[in-house]
């Protein structure tokens, strides 16, 4: 194809992991690219903090800067890949200001002010993409923005961390402890020294908020989220869960609610973000969803029930995302017309967790004697919480049991407000006849 | 959100099961979709071919006309659901002369006529959109056209069928027979009266020609895919894929190769598109599509291995994806500038079938007596088709068996081209010690 539109300059911020991808892509590729754009796309440099240091795909070197502002003076399209709240969005702003155009893969930054920088990009009539920064290589942002555009996504359920996933799925296929599987994740790079980001769940929460802006049209952020990491999952939790036939995933979820309202107050419409372990039915898409891989599944009115699946992480498919975003962008720019942002112009309350509704599988040890079921079935229909299904259960391989223990009943609730069933389990825990609470779980997808 | 825009003028040919629910979302969510464009979306009629019929979702009986051109010359956007290939053709060329933006499901349309109308499209400078045309409600044109823009897709493989897979997953699950099967998906609406477009796998193939055009951007058509049907599974295939831990699907299958060239033959790129029943190892995540879901499996340089899953047909669903592109195209008329249609700027040429490289499975009915390996693997070796695995298994349950036979052997290949496995099973055929093939099955996913 031959193109007359001069060639669009790309500045790229960061030569890490996914940077030295990009690096590489737009190097390599570069012919096809200019097919797909109508344009070549020309790296005019790349902001490191060390210009000498060794890098996984090398550029000519004077490709390197330490000076970051002089060179987003000079893109058409900025690629922010530092991660991170400062410099990346000082540099971002400056960019938008300039109108360039940003692609960025930085969930931290988005999740705690995404709002502010989709609003200055959309005043500037520049445009701003991340879908980098959630899933990794899935392709998400344009199914909800624009696939979705026509329908009403009522719940977002994710797999949005790979360390994570890949440590539950080693313990529910090996039984491996939580310590182990996260020794190997670590052997295997699929997790950081100090884990705590991933497995206290910080990092799904900000793809939920991430998510849920997305999803809803609507802004959200990071402490807005309820999130519970999965440091805290036994091999009796394990137990349980596979005993009942369900799996345990570490879930971001955003949802569309309704409050009852009722005594004296309104109902009111609001989205619930939270991150937790949570039990899926194996039969459920996402509970086929093994090792490092990550998935969203989405529930719309019309479209009922979708599926997005793939690599959550590394540098080539993040890559493959931001340079999607790119070529996107540059289209735009050899064709003409304004550029766009996902805006949110609908506003949605964030409301606590306590207002979502869920089910609970609950497993507690209690004492051999008459009457335990009575009184423990009590607690729940006090609180207006309904049970599924109850069993008794043998106690968990390893579980000591307390002197006059010798069983344990296993309940699994219907819906009801996560608040309900909170004070329940709290109940049952002040119960005498009850030595110990075993599991208490979210169950989904039932 | 007040808009200041006037409304865009819709135009809705056809009031069948999937026009309805377009009907019904235009109307119950006027004011959400206003919301999201920026305009009023405006339904100023419904083409049909009788105005008095009893329709699922019934609108003011003067929306309903017989004539299409009068209600094509108004609109903004023409939402084309007549489905086969006249009036619509014409229609949707009138709507583009207009400089009308055109939605269409029609996949039978595009997998014939689809690269002159994007080509229209483009040349009027409007938009042709088809989400709606695959995969139903699960979002594939955008990611495939803009989040995989900055990267090349090497394989697609799709359970684009709804009808056939419902059918294969009942056999694999009750162990029902093809025709038990069928006739359950015809009472329960999943398959017509007429079932043939489904089981010979016509539809898939159709839809493999346009997830092509759009996976390497080039143009192909229907008439360039290798298409064969389910009809002729039988239990044997079943009980055999099942044994070696596969299972049996319909795929819609698009891939780029590089012939082998040599003898003075130069090396060709291109694609081969192929519809087949094909065996998937159990743990795959296309193994895990049930009942009448469709799920299209995307294979890319650097995003590596991707997954969209949904519902593939069904009133509301498709009508999201209607929904969705009518949105993304009303935005752009909001707000100004060029539409864009997916028009191919690559070519590859479509290669035979033969020059796609698979692995087969292979079960033979063979005599009782020495040698029978030797010669039988013999002729695999001829034929430069390595050997993965062989098995002497029992001949199948309700297989007759011949006089002398009193085994069979399974051999699954290595991967080879699919034009040397082929003549490697003529051949074997006409051993003599060879006295029934019993199974013969390609396998991806190894």
């Amino acid at each position: 194809m031959t193109t007359t539109h001069e060639p669009l300059k790309i500045a790229l911020l960061g030569a890490g992991n996914v940077g030295s991808q990009v690096a590489r892509i737009l190097t390599e590729d570069a012919e096809m690219l200019q097919a797909r754009v109508g344009a070549r796309l020309e790296l005019v440099g790349v902001f490191v903090r060390r210009t000498d240091a060794e890098r996984e795909y090398q550029l000519p070197g004077e490709l390197y800067t330490t000076d970051a502002e002089a060179l987003v003076d000079q893109a058409d399209i900025v690629i922010e890949l530092l991660g991170g709240i400062e410099p990346a969005k000082s540099l971002i702003q400056r960019a938008i200001s300039r109108g360039a155009a940003v692609v960025t893969g930085n969930k931290a930054l988005l999740a705690q002010h995404g709002s502010e920088l989709y609003r200055a990009a959309a005043e500037a009539g520049t445009q701003l993409s991340f879908e980098a920064s959630v899933a990794g290589a899935i392709p998400i942002l344009r199914p909800l923005r624009d696939s979705l555009s026509g329908d009403r996504v009522t719940r977002i359920m994710g797999i949005a961390n790979g360390t994570t996933n890949y440590i539950l799925d080693q313990m529910d296929t090996t039984g491996a402890t939580f310590d182990d599987a996260l020794a190997e994740a670590q052997r295997l790079g699929y997790a950081e020294a100090d884990p705590t980001a991933d497995v206290e769940g910080h990092d799904a929460a900000a793809k939920a908020a991430i998510l849920a802006n997305l999803a809803f049209h609507a802004p959200f952020t990071l402490d807005q989220v309820h999130c519970e990491g999965i440091t805290a999952i036994t091999a009796a939790d394990n137990e349980a869960a596979a005993e009942a036939g369900y799996v345990i995933k570490l879930l971001a979820i955003a949802e569309r609610i309704t409050t009852p309202g009722g005594d004296g107050a309104d109902s009111t419409e609001g989205a619930v973000l939270r991150v937790h372990p949570t039990l899926l039915p194996r039969q459920h898409p996402l509970a086929a969803v093994h090792g490092a891989f990550n998935a969203v599944f989405v529930e719309a009115e019309n479209a009922g029930e979708l599926m997005f699946y793939g690599p959550g992480a590394g540098g080539a498919p993040t890559a493959s995302a931001v340079m999607g975003d790119t070529v996107s962008i540059a289209r735009r720019l050899v064709r003409g017309g304004p550029g766009r942002t996902h805006t949110p112009q609908a506003t949605l309350p964030a409301l606590p967790v306590g207002d979502a509704t869920t089910s609970y599988l609950v497993v507690l040890e209690v004492k051999d004697q008459a009457g335990v079921l009575a009184q423990t079935a009590g607690v729940f229909a006090q609180h207006g919480v309904s049970i599924e299904a109850m069993r008794q259960v043998p106690l968990p391989e390893g579980h000591s049991g307390h002197a006059e223990a010798e069983s344990s009943l296993r309940f699994i609730t219907h819906r009801a407000l996560e608040r309900d069933l909170e004070q329940t389990v709290a109940e049952l825990t002040a119960l005498d006849v009850v030595t110990d609470v075993i599991s208490v779980l979210r169950v989904e997808g039932n």
